[in-house]
């Protein structure tokens, strides 16, 4: 998620997403200068953004929570971009900086782009390896397997690529991108647009996930990471804010409990902090919600109900199990957590 | 329904309604100068508006179409407030008027207030009479008795007024215009405060309900009226647009019911027009949707389901029957009904 909103440099009406500026990947054999290597890579997450709570999810639901440290920023940015305002003395007790745009000054200094997470950070430099937040998880699930923990699942299966592929283009295009191209449009026909596309695309997948439990197989893969990011801000803030209001997700029995079985699931729904998530999208775009009033609602704790999604079978994990308890120092704070009543 | 929006005025954070400027009563002895009189008055609406509303559907369930003429405004004010822009020329053809402030001006020569509807204007000497929202719909319901229809309802029975006053006083603080207060709070604070007002007046409406098909007595009362059209208008405009968004009407199953029952009794769902509604809100109140984008949301034809509420029993018109047909050159528009899929 980069700082800035829309797309400034556009003269059409619709909301285009820069592409990632750094793109080095961290292999297994170091083809590209940068082997994986415990210890030395920081993630650098907002827990409000999509993006980077793909990378959240894998990280936990492949057990690289040691061998890949974490740094969390303030969901709200200023005008410097993601800040590190959470941490002691404003400073990110790693990387020892203020300001994630400071380590992509590191990589290449003068850098005026735009200052996105996720983004990985090498700690010996201190300098942004990758922000291609399309890019990373792959890695993780397929790069870093050696560092994996035991019983971690195979994300993106040889065998079904080319349909995960399929799936999260599709996903990506018109739910993960779409709500960004509906609450960003410029005008009420691109917004139409995107409407359209994303509850198309919305009733597809509420089709392909009535009788199977997961999106592609038998079995967790990325494809349900990317779906579920987008799914659990929905009603929270894409319903309203970015006015994709044709349904609640709670209202589409379907995605909802597809949704809830996720979150239910060690490794997706103790990834997600809802404070962060509503301060960051109603306080930081401005042009949309001028007043920077953050909605209460909706309530949160149907999202502990029960979901019956066992019932279709399937194994989350595959051969593999879940992961274990999140580390103490990253649990996410109990007023960003959905409670029961 | 005031142009204005907000209170410029004002100190606090906290909206505050304008009280209604004009307040001459229009009586069946005449004693404040105006009698009844079929023919005489027009009455200036805007299909928008909750507050017109409620006269639009008193007016038709007392069957006083023939009695008192019609104007309807325009959804979108500009900077001179209500316009006929709908009328041939831009005019109404009764008052031949191109704003309702030259009425307000008619009345008061230098009027620089609020020019809000609902609004009675004398067609004789084309000034306002009375712009008070609260007083309106009671007079055509107690003063106007010798032009009803045969078989008008009792709108505000004697000996109910007390528990009927009771119930709109809770009403109109917290869900008419408690949605006001939510929707222009000018901090977190008195948001919150104005949700949590709201939702609490809600529970104990949804409570009341349960086992009553109407707020007070056996029948349709004034009371009704005024809890419809705020709720006729809360998925559309009031969970979004004013972050009234515990829940959508249409997850409460009881109120949801009760006012889908209002809504297919003649005089009420025939009255409103959603394009008016959600156009109005969403285009002018630029200081909270500075796009002015429409959402496209929700699915309205859900209003037209069955709702099962007779079998509460109840008689919706009392001694009386239901208003017949809207007069054709009345009804609203297809492309602001809800329709079926």
């Amino acid at each position: 998620m980069t700082a800035t909103v829309g797309n400034p440099g556009s003269t059409t009406t619709e909301y285009k997403r820069s592409a990632s500026r750094f793109t080095d990947r961290i292999t297994a054999d170091g083809r590209e200068g940068r082997p994986v290597e415990a210890g030395r890579y920081r993630l650098v997450v907002s827990r409000a953004c999509p993006w980077a709570n793909r990378s959240l999810i894998v990280r936990r639901l492949l057990g690289l929570e040691d061998a890949i440290s974490l740094a969390v920023t303030d969901p709200l940015q200023d005008e410097r971009s993601w800040r590190f305002t959470l941490d002691p003395e404003g400073r990110d007790p790693v990387l020892g900086i203020a300001f994630l745009a400071e380590a992509y000054e590191a990589r290449e200094p003068g850098y005026d782009g735009g200052v996105s997470v996720p983004a990985v950070v090498d700690v010996t430099g201190g300098e942004v390896v990758t922000n291609d937040y399309q890019r990373i998880t792959l890695d993780l699930a397929t790069e870093w397997t050696a560092l994996h923990r035991e019983g971690a699942p195979d994300l993106y299966p040889e065998p079904l690529r080319e349909e995960i592929d399929t799936v999260m283009e599709d996903v990506y295009r018109n739910l993960n991108n779409g709500v960004y191209q509906a609450g960003f449009a410029k005008s009420q026909r691109a917004y139409e647009r995107a409407y359209r596309n994303l509850f198309a695309c919305w009733d597809r997948l509420s089709e392909r996930l009535t009788d199977r439990r997961y999106l592609v197989g038998e079995s967790i893969t990325e494809a349900d990471v990317r779906l579920f990011t987008t799914l659990v801000r929905f009603d929270a803030v894409y319903h309203g804010h970015f006015k994709c209001n044709r349904n609640k997700l709670s209202e589409d029995p379907v995605l909802w409990a597809y949704a809830r079985d996720l979150f239910q699931t060690p490794g997706f729904g103790d990834t997600v902090d809802f404070d962060h998530i509503k301060r960051h999208y109603h306080q930081v775009h401005t042009d949309i919600n001028p007043t920077q009033i953050v909605p209460l609602g909706p309530d949160l704790s149907a999202w502990l109900t029960p979901h019956h999604r066992a019932e279709l079978g399937g194994r989350p994990f595959g051969e593999g199990t879940p992961p274990g308890p999140v580390p103490v120092d990253e649990e996410v704070p109990p007023r960003g957590r959905a409670v029961r009543d």
